[in-house]
C-alpha cells in the first residue's frame, strides 16, 4: 500500500503495553509500515521486515543483507572537488517471507472478506514475532492461519517460517505457495531527502533451481557487482493427500502445495530461509553455501532453532535487562530497544551496523557517528563481542579512511560520515564531510570498549591503529595560533542547525581525547607503534595539541558557545515559528539556520555527557539551561542525552519526560517517519535514560561510577551491566541503591562519588537528597511531552503532543 | 572543432598590438575558440561569436540573445529546503552568420588547400570584424574572400555582413551558401562547473518562409517557451550570369548563389540578419517584427549602417577614450575592454548584462555581483544611460527578489546570486544565496549612478525603490547583540574561498551605506517613500542599524579580518602548493579552503576601494600588505581591485603588474578560458586601473576626486569622463595633471586632496612626491608578471608566468 492509499491514521494506541512483547492485538492498516519496522526480525546479517506472510496489503516491502548494496549517482547541480559522484544504497533483496494461501481459490487478503482476528506479537524472550488470523473468505470459508517467524541468532544465514492453516467450521480446499521474490516492485518513498532512493530492479539474474521442496534464486547487482543467492527448503505435514509442486524462474522461486482440509485437520508447513552475499565468491560457492546452510537448519529443526534462539535471548537478558517499575511504557520500551539493538548488532560481524538497522531503507540504509556514540555503547556494556566486531569492521575500512584523508589533504584517516561499505557517500559536505567528530567518536568507542573489557588482544589488532590514524588526522586538522593555542577551524558538531564554525567545544573535547588517548594507547604498545611509524616526537605532538587545545567559553554570558561566536549571533525567533513548521530543516533553509541560535540536537550538552570531566557542576547547570531554551530536537538523537543531562543536574521530572520521548519515538511513532526503519540510536535511547541517566552510571580508567537518582514517577530501577570480567546488578529505589555481583572476580565502584569495593556481597548505600534545580524552558512548542503520573495507578502516560 | 582535436597551443603572440583594433595576423587554430570570443560582435541585444563565415573549423559556434534561455534540472545529491530545482541556461540560438562559398564544388575549409593569406581585425572606432583570406584549393583555384561583419549598435535587432569573393588568376565557378541554421550540434564542454551546460536541440521549430532573398525560421524552446526569429535578406551584386535559390525548412533557411567570376569580376553579397524574441507575443507579431527590422536596414543599406556604427561610436569614445603613453599593450587593452563593455550594455535596454557578455556560453549565461560592481561603474562614467539600463532591469525583477526574500524568510528583497531572468540559479548556497553583498552592490550602483548623473526621474522611479527594499533586508538579516552592536552573521563575502562567516566587513561596511542611503533617499522623496510604506520609524531603524554596525577589527594584529575570527585561521601552506594546483578550487575541498586563510579574490581589499572612507591611511597600508600575501587571484576579478589599492597605497610598479593582468586577461587568455566568452568584469580591469588606480578617481556626494600618480612605465595617461553634465579629460604626467572641461557647466573637483573649481580653462596642477611603500609579497608563484621597462624602447612588456 502506497502512502497515497493509506488510511488516515487514528490516534488509539496501536500495541498493548506488555513487559516482555509487543502485541498488535488487531491490524491496523493505518500503521502498516510503522508496524512493519516495529516487527522487523534480523539477527545483524540478514534483516526481514514484518510483511504480512501473504505480501499484501504491505507498506513497504522489505528484505535486508547487511552491506548488500547498489551504487547510484549523487548529482550535484555545481560539482566540486572532493564530492563524492556516487552513492550506496541498501537494496531490497530477494523475498523469502512470502506464504500465500488460497482458500477455496480465493486468496486471503485483510482487505476482502471478515477479519475476525488478527493478532501479532514480538516476543523479546522468544526472539520471534508469532501471527495468529481468523479469516472468512468473501465466499463465506473461514480459516485460522497462524505463523511464527524467526532470524536466527545462533545460525546466521538463517531465517525460519513455521505456517499453519486450519478450516475453522467446514471443510476448505487450500493451497498454500512459498516464494522468493527477487526485485519486487516498492512504493515511490516521495522526496524526503532521508528516505532511501528508489532502485527498480537492482538484481540480474544468475541462476534459478528448484528441486524437491527446495528452491534457490542467486542474483547480482548491475553496478556493485555484488552476488546474493537466497534459499528456501520446507517441511510440509498434513493430511495424506497433499500435491506439492516447486518451480523457479529468473525472480520467482515457488513451492506450492494444495490439498483439503477437514474440520480439525491442519497443513503445517515450516520454511527454511538461507541467505548469502559476496563481493568476491563464485557462483557455485554462493550456491552451495547457502544450500549448506538450508541443509544444517533443517537438521536443527523448527523445534531447535526455537530453543537456541531461547537460549541466545536468555544469556543475553541476563546480562542486559532493565526493569522499571512505575512506568510500563518505558519498561516494555526499553526491552523493546534493547531487543531491536541485539537484532542489528548480535551477528554483523564486521560489517557496518546501520542507523536503520535491517529494519528498513532509511538513510539508504547508511551507518552514521551513531553507532559509535549511542548504540555501542549499549553493547560495549552488555554484549561487548558485538561492539568489538563493529569496530573492527570500522577498522577494516581504515585503508578506504586514509585515502579520503589524503584526497582532502589530511593525514591520518577520514572516516566517512555516512556510508554502507567505507567510501563517503555524503552528498551535502557542510554536513557531511566537515563533521570530524565522527573520527573522536570512532576512537572513544574503541577507548569505551577497551576499558570494559581489557581486551589487550583487541587494543593490538584492532584499537591502536585506529588511534594513530585518528590522532594524526586531529593533529592535522588543527593548528597552533600566534599564542600557542591548538585550534580546530571550520567543522561541523553534532548539532546540524550549525555547520563550518571554528573551535566547535564537543568536537575539540573529543579530539583532545582522542590525541590523549592514542599517545598513552601507543606508549603502551611499543613495538606496534613502531610498525605504525609512531616516533617519540610525534606522540609528543599529540599530546601537546591535546594540552593547548582550545575550549571556548563565553565570560559574558557565563556559558560555553557550542563554537566560537555562537552566543553571538541571533537566536532563532521561536515564538514566531509555528508547530507545523517542525522539523525546521523541511522549511527554513540552512542558510538562515546556520547563524542563529538554534540546535537540532544536543552537541555542547552532549559534551556535558561524554567529556562531563571537562566542566565544573555548576557549569553543567548553566550550560544545559542555556542550551534547553535553544534545542528543537528535530533530530531523534536529541533526547537521550538531554534526559542523561537533566538526570545529572537534577532535573530528574524533565529528565523523565526525555527518557520517555526517546524510548518511545518508534512504538509511538512520534517522528512520523519509523514507516522507513527503527531509530537504531533512539533504541539505546531507553537504556541511556536509564542507566546513564538515572543510574548516573559513567565508566573510564577502569572505574564504573555510578550517582542513582530516581523521579518520582519511577519506583523501582533495576539494570544489569558486564564490566572487566564481572556482571554487576544494580537496583535503585528513591532511598537505595543495592550493587550486586552476580559474577566475576569483582570490582571497585563508585556511589555518588563514594568508593567502593564490590565482592560477593551486595552493598546497600543511601541516595542523598536531590537538590532539584530550577524550572527550564525549552523553545515555545518543543517542550517533551510530561510523563505524568496517574493518581490512580502509579504508571506514568505517555501523552502524545 | 572540438577540444581533443585543437591543435597544442603555441606561445607566439596571436594579436598584434595596436592602438585602435585587434589585428590577427594569420588564422591561429590553436586559439580559435579564445579569437571567438576576442572578435564578437554584440551590441547588447545579439550578440555574434567571432566564427569563421563559413562555419567550420570552429571552437565554439555561437549566437546569442539577450536573456533568451532555456530550463534545465538543477539536480542535488541531498536536497534542502530553498535550493532552486531549476537553472537557467543561455543557448545558441539560430546561427546567421554562415556564408559557406564553393570553389569548383570544393568548399572553403581552411584546413585543406592552402592559406596564403587569412587576417582578421576588430576595429574599435568602426565597430567591424573585418576578415581577408586568400585562399588556394586542393584542385588548385586561387579566390580571394573579404567579409565585414556587424552588430548594429543603432538598430538593435540587426546584424549585417558584406561578404565579398574574387578569383585571383584564372575563372572559377563559386557557389555561395548563405544560411540561417538552428540548433547547431555543439562541442561538449566538459565537466569544469563553469562551462555552461550543454543543451542539445533547444529549439523546436514553428515556421519558416522563404522568398526572394529573405528567409525567416521562427522557433520556440521547450522548457522555458520563449519564443525567437531569426530572418535574413540579401542584396547581390556580381556578373549578369547570377542564379539565385532560396529554400528553408525547420532548422534550415539558404540562399544560394551560383555563378562564375573571371579574374577582375567580384560577387559581393550583403546579407542583412534579423532577430526578435518574446516571451508573450504572438508567432505573426514576432514575424512582422523581424521582417519589418529587416526591412528597416535594407532601406538603411550596408555603407548606412557602417556610418551609423561610426557615428555611434565616435560619440562613445569622445566621452570615454583612455590614452596610454608607455605601455602599447595596456593602450590596446583598455580601448578593446571599453569597446566589450559597450558592446556588452549599449542595447540590452533593461536586460541583464551577462558575466560574458554575449561573447559566449560560460557561467550558463548568467548576471553575477560583477556587472553591478565592476562593470557599471565604467557605464557610469562613460555611458551613463547604459548603466541606468541595466538597474532598470533590477528594478523590474524586484518582484521575483521579494518572492526569493520571503522563501528565505527574510524582508524586502532578496537579488540571486546568479540568474538570466530574475530568478535564484545558484547551485551551491555557500557561494551563492549566502553572498547577501549582491544586494548592496546593487544599491550602490544605484548611488553611484545618481550622484553621477542626478538623474532624479531615475531616483524616483527606480533607484527609490532598490533601496529601500534592500535595506529591509539588511535590517532583518542583521541583529543587535546584548551590547547594542549589529550583526551581520553567517553570510558569505566577495571572497570564495572562504563562506558563511559572521561580519564580513566588506559586507557590513556596503550594508551600513545601503542602509544609510536608503534612508536619506527616502527622506528626498517623502511622497514615494509612503508609497512604499517606510515610515519615518523604519527610516530611523535603518540608521540605528548602520550607526550601530559592527565592523571587526584585529588588535593583536592590526589588521581588519575579512571576517570575524579569519585571522586566527591557519594560513594556507602555499610554499607546498604546486603551481599546476591552481585554481585551488579545482584541487582542494571547499571544506580546507574555507578554513584556511586564503584568498580567492579581492574581499577586504574591495573595501578598502570602495569604502575608503571606513579606513585610515595606515590601515589601508596594513591591510593591502596583509591580503597581498593571501590572495592568489583565482578570481579573474580581483587583479583590478588589487591594482587600484595598490595604486592608492603607493604601490606603482605592482598596481602596474596587476593592471596588466587584468586588462590582458582575455588578450592573452591568461586563465585559459576566453574560450568560453570575454571575462567582462575584467574588461573593466584596464579602465579601473588606470583610471581609479593611476588617476586616484573616486567619486560620491557630489564630488569627483583625483589622486593622480604615475608608474615607472606609463609616462602620460589621459582620459575622459562624464559627471554630471560635463565632460572632463584629465591628462596625468609623472609631474603634473592638467584637467580640463570638454562640455558641461563646470564642476568643483579635488586633486590630492585639494579642492578647485574646474570651467572654462584647463588647470594644471603638481603631483606630489610618491612615498613609495615597502615590497610587498604575494603567495610563493602567485606573484603577478612584471610589466618591465624596455630600456631600448619605454613599452612595457607583458612576460606571462
Amino acid at each position: 500500500m502506497s502512502e497515497a492509499e493509506s488510511p488516515a491514521p487514528s490516534d488509539r494506541p496501536v500495541y498493548q503495553v506488555e513487559p516482555w512483547c509487543v502485541r498488535e492485538p488487531e491490524l491496523r492498516l493505518d500503521r502498516l509500515a510503522q508496524s512493519e519496522s516495529v516487527f522487523a526480525l534480523s539477527n545483524g546479517h540478514l534483516g526481514l521486515r514484518g510483511n504480512l506472510d501473504e505480501g499484501e496489503p504491505h507498506g513497504l516491502p522489505g528484505s535486508y543483507l547487511n552491506s548488500f548494496y547498489e551504487l547510484r549517482p549523487l548529482p550535484h547541480a555545481e560539482s566540486a572537488y572532493g564530492l563524492p559522484e556516487s552513492g550506496q544504497t541498501v537494496i531490497n533483496v530477494t523475498n523469502g517471507k512470502l506464504i500465500r494461501l488460497l482458500v477455496d481459490d480465493e486468496p486471503l487478503d485483510v482487505r476482502y472478506g471478515r477479519v475476525h482476528h488478527h493478532e501479532r506479537v514480538l516476543d523479546f524472550q522468544d526472539g520471534t514475532l508469532t501471527r495468529t488470523v481468523e479469516w472468512t473468505s468473501p465466499a463465506d470459508r473461514r480459516v485460522k492461519v497462524t505463523s511464527e517467524r524467526m532470524v536466527s541468532l545462533t545460525q546466521r544465514a538463517i531465517a525460519a517460517i513455521c505456517y499453519d492453516v486450519e478450516p475453522v467450521d467446514q471443510p476448505i480446499r487450500v493451497v498454500v505457495q512459498s516464494e522468493l521474490v527477487a526485485n519486487e516492485e516498492l512504493p515511490h518513498l516521495g522526496k524526503d531527502p532521508r528516505v532511501s532512493a528508489t532502485l527498480e530492479s537492482p538484481l540480474v539474474s544468475e541462476e534459478n533451481v528448484a528441486n524437491g521442496t527446495k528452491v534457490l534464486l542467486l542474483h547480482r547487482t548491475r553496478n556493485s557487482g555484488l552476488r546474493m543467492a537466497a534459499g528456501m527448503s520446507h517441511h510440509i505435514e498434513g493430511p495424506e493427500s497433499l500435491a506439492v509442486d516447486t518451480e523457479s524462474s529468473d525472480d520467482v522461486g515457488r513451492l506450492t502445495v494444495a490439498t483439503r482440509l477437514e474440520p480439525g485437520q491442519r497443513l503445517r508447513i515450516v520454511k527454511y530461509l538461507a541467505y548469502g552475499w559476496s563481493s568476491q565468491r563464485s557462483r557455485p560457492a554462493m550456491h552451495d553455501q547457502v544450500v549448506g546452510a538450508l541443509a544444517g537448519a533443517r537438521q536443527t529443526g523448527w523445534d531447535g532453532l526455537l530453543e537456541e534462539q531461547r537460549q541466545y535471548l536468555d544469556d543475553f537478558w541476563c546480562g542486559a535487562d532493565v526493569e522499571v517499575d512505575g512506568d510500563a511504557e518505558v519498561q516494555q520500551a526499553v526491552r523493546f530497544g534493547l531487543f531491536h539493538i541485539l537484532q542489528a548488532g548480535a551477528r554483523a560481524e564486521r560489517r557496518m551496523i546501520p542507523a536503520k538497522g535491517l529494519t528498513g531503507p532509511g538513510y539508504d540504509g547508511h551507518t552514521f557517528w551513531d553507532t559509535e556514540t549511542f548504540v555501542l555503547p549499549v553493547l560495549t556494556f552488555t554484549q561487548p563481542d558485538a561492539a568489538a566486531d563493529a569496530l573492527a569492521w570500522r577498522h577494516m575500512t581504515l585503508p578506504l579512511a586514509r585515502e579520503r584523508a589524503t584526497q582532502l589533504g589530511l593525514a591520518g584517516a577520514a572516516f566517512p560520515w555516512r556510508t554502507i561499505r567505507g567510501q563517503e557517500c555524503s552528498g551535502y559536505w557542510p554536513a557531511g564531510t566537515a563533521a570530524f567528530h565522527i573520527n573522536s567518536d570512532i576512537s572513544d568507542a574503541v577507548v569505551r570498549y577497551v576499558d570494559a573489557t581489557e581486551d589487550i588482544r583487541f587494543e593490538r589488532e584492532v584499537g591502536l591503529e585506529i588511534l594513530v590514524e585518528t590522532a594524526r588526522l586531529w593533529r592535522g586538522l588543527g593548528h597552533h595560533d600566534v599564542e600557542g593555542v591548538f585550534r580546530i577551524d571550520g567543522v561541523t558538531g553534532p548539532d546540524e542547525y550549525s555547520a563550518v564554525g571554528d573551535n566547535n567545544v564537543y568536537t575539540n573535547l573529543m579530539a583532545r581525547r582522542n590525541l590523549q588517548e592514542a599517545a598513552a594507547m601507543a606508549m603502551r604498545h611499543p613495538d606496534l607503534a613502531e610498525r605504525l611509524e609512531v616516533t617519540t616526537e610525534e606522540a609528543a605532538s599529540w599530546r601537546d595539541a591535546a594540552a593547548g587545545m582550545l575550549i571556548p567559553y563565553d565570560e559574558r554570558m557565563e556559558v560555553h558557545p557550542q563554537n566560537e561566536g555562537f552566543t553571538n549571533h541571533a537566536r532563532w525567533d521561536f515564538a514566531a515559528t509555528k508547530p507545523e513548521h517542525y522539523p525546521l530543516l523541511l522549511n527554513y533553509p540552512y542558510f538562515d539556520l546556520y547563524r542563529k541560535q538554534v540546535v537540532k540536537q544536543a552537541d555542547l550538552v552532549l559534551a556535558l555527557h561524554l567529556c562531563g570531566e571537562a566542566f565544573t557542576a555548576e557549569q553543567k547547570a548553566r550550560n544545559f539551561e542555556y542550551y534547553e531554551s535553544l534545542t528543537v530536537r528535530d533530530s531523534s538523537l536529541s533526547a537521550q542525552t538531554q534526559a542523561v543531562v537533566a538526570a545529572e543536574v537534577g532535573q530528574l521530572e524533565l529528565a523523565h519526560d526525555y527518557l520517555g520521548e526517546t524510548a518511545l519515538l518508534d512504538l509511538h511513532d512520534i517522528n512520523g517517519n519509523t514507516r522507513d526503519g527503527l531509530h537504531i540510536a533512539s533504541m539505546a535511547g531507553g537504556w541511556s535514560g536509564l542507566v546513564a541517566g538515572f543510574g548516573g552510571m559513567r565508566a573510564g580508567g577502569g572505574r564504573l561510577r555510578f550517582a542513582p537518582r530516581l523521579p518520582g514517577g519511577i519506583t523501582r530501577l533495576a539494570f544489569r551491566l558486564r564490566y572487566r570480567g564481572n556482571r554487576v546488578k544494580v537496583t535503585v529505589t528513591a532511598e537505595s541503591a543495592v550493587y550486586e555481583l552476580l559474577d566475576g572476580p569483582g570490582l571497585e565502584l563508585r556511589h555518588h562519588g563514594e568508593e567502593f569495593m564490590l565482592a560477593d556481597k551486595p552493598v546497600e548505600l543511601p541516595i542523598p537528597q536531590p537538590t532539584s534545580g530550577p524550572p527550564l524552558s525549552q523553545p515555545a512548542g518543543r517542550e517533551p511531552a510530561p510523563r505524568r503520573i496517574d493518581p490512580h495507578g502509579g504508571d506514568a502516560r505517555h501523552r502524545s503532543r
